[in-house]
């Protein structure tokens, strides 16, 4: 029978599963839907009979040798999820408690941009690395951060929350957390906002003054800025320097070996990874400049939820 | 014979050193000056001879079995002094390798803000906390950080530079480093500028208005808010505003357990700690919130820097 440890994502409107072996490998993976459940526990029966009847698809035995979930506000210690934004279950949901009922094997929760960080580590770019930071760029600003080849997940189990450093004193709203947050600027509608914010600040020429502000999305500015939209390629210059000047603190806190940008907004490429690099380079002291590589994500997209949650369990296990 | 660790902490003028045991008692401490030496072998011998002289002086025997050193830009992983701003030795000191010619012992080197936070582990208020960080407030702003029980180096060992968070971007000019880094703010001559910034913004009365800027220090301005001296006590409210909206972003990245603030500005207490814990919460996310302690540190200043120094030993050691 081959070992498998099943990596799960819960997201705000998709829940992803995938079995993932020592090696990385994804042998399957599948979807079911977070909302529509009448409680977290009727939730857990449909994701349960999901996994099930993957698993009775295989071609071949498996055994479940683990269960990692990345989730909105997972807590590593205590193994909730507590009062996520983005999801229905308000409160402190005692997820791995509940799940236990259903899988009596060992299992692990952390939010999402921190099981990124694991896959990294175990799986991707950061094979090797002891210190670094994976930032994940969707919806939001996510991120996990590895000291001394551990996550650092502090002393509540809530560590590495850079989305809401504050980068703009008194700046942008954002719908959770405070003025000014990086999230407000460097994310998915953080560049869509900073398009408009452009448009009122300067008297070029773009196409996105005839689009409306509900309408436009990140796609949009990447495929503006591949045609040379001015607009949108200072869109991507300036939230590349928002994103710098963050990192450049970031850097001063942790001094780490890379920092791995992941998501939506990343596979925009060298748009933004280059002004983040130049920008970070001009804020660093002396004695950090050009040593710290800015890097895109060695784990595809496609994959990356499933193989996150289950390096989790890898990682345990390998204790 | 007793064991004793050689603390050995070197400032810009003066370097202090001490005998400590593992129980972090001092049993003999002394300084000698850090300039006047043709070179670092010249200071070297210097050290070595007082350190003999005082050991000498000792009614009991004692065994050294390591030397721990705090400087600035200590190098932990390399034990080399680097561009230190403050030294007149210039470029790369590789001082253990150096210092391993008069004894012959396990050595560590890191900088003075490191060695404070492990000092505060060992022997401090920071005893069983596996998640903590020291500020140390003095010309400067250090820090030391510790995660899983751990002082966090980073990957060229160098982590921990939290002076050089920018706090206002584009601000004050310093010495080393960027415009608008936290230390040209919250340090003790940071606190004497807000007090000049402070008097050209308001119109209240104050007995600084009639002393030069090169004549106040931040002593003054302590005993000025003892006084109730309206610029004294709000520049003390302004300075912990600084702090704790950098802290408020250091929790963010690391979720400590609790910050300890030390040196020559912590001493005036509740003045800084108050509004630092007020500003720092204001900025926080909601599950940050009421959970990080905000203490002033658990050593004396007196014994502080050769307690840092032994403690690297004493942790080493104890590995």
């Amino acid at each position: 029978m081959k070992e498998i440890a099943v990596g799960v994502d819960i997201g705000g409107t998709y829940t992803k599963y995938g079995f993932v072996d020592k090696e990385g490998v994804v042998l399957a993976a599948g979807s079911i839907e977070t909302t529509g459940h009448e409680d977290v526990e009727a939730y857990q029966v449909a994701l349960k009979d999901a996994i099930e009847a993957k698993k009775n698809s295989l071609s071949e035995n498996v055994e479940i040798v683990g269960v990692g979930i990345g989730a909105p506000n997972g807590n590593y210690y205590s193994g909730t999820i507590e009062q996520a934004p983005n999801l229905s279950w308000k409160g402190v949901v005692p997820f791995i408690e509940l799940f236990k009922k259903h899988y009596d094997v060992p299992m692990a929760l952390t939010n999402d941009a921190n099981s990124a960080a694991i896959g990294e580590m175990l799986f991707g770019g950061a094979k090797g690395m002891k210190n670094f930071i994976v930032i994940t760029l969707g919806t939001g600003l996510g991120s996990g951060i590895v000291v001394n080849g551990e996550l650092v997940y502090g002393h509540d189990g809530f560590a590495g929350e850079l989305g809401h450093v504050t980068i703009v004193r008194g700046g942008r709203q954002i719908p959770t957390g405070r003025r000014g947050s990086l999230e407000g600027y460097v994310s998915a509608p953080g560049i869509c906002r900073t398009v408009f914010e452009l448009m009122a600040e300067m008297i070029v020429d773009s196409e996105f003054r005839n689009i409306p502000y509900n309408k436009l999305t990140a796609k949009m500015v990447y495929e503006g800025a591949l045609k040379g939209d001015p607009i949108a390629v200072e869109a991507f210059e300036r939230t590349g320097k928002y994103l710098g000047e963050a990192l450049s603190d970031t850097v001063m806190h942790l001094s780490p070996e890379a920092i791995f940008v992941f998501g939506g907004l990343a596979s925009a490429g060298e748009f933004i990874l280059n002004p983040t690099k130049k920008h970070m380079e001009d804020n660093l002291l002396p004695i950090f400049k050009n040593k710290v590589k800015i890097l895109p994500s060695g784990l595809t997209e496609t994959n990356a939820a499933v193989l996150g949650g289950s390096a989790l369990v890898w990682q345990e296990i390998g204790r």
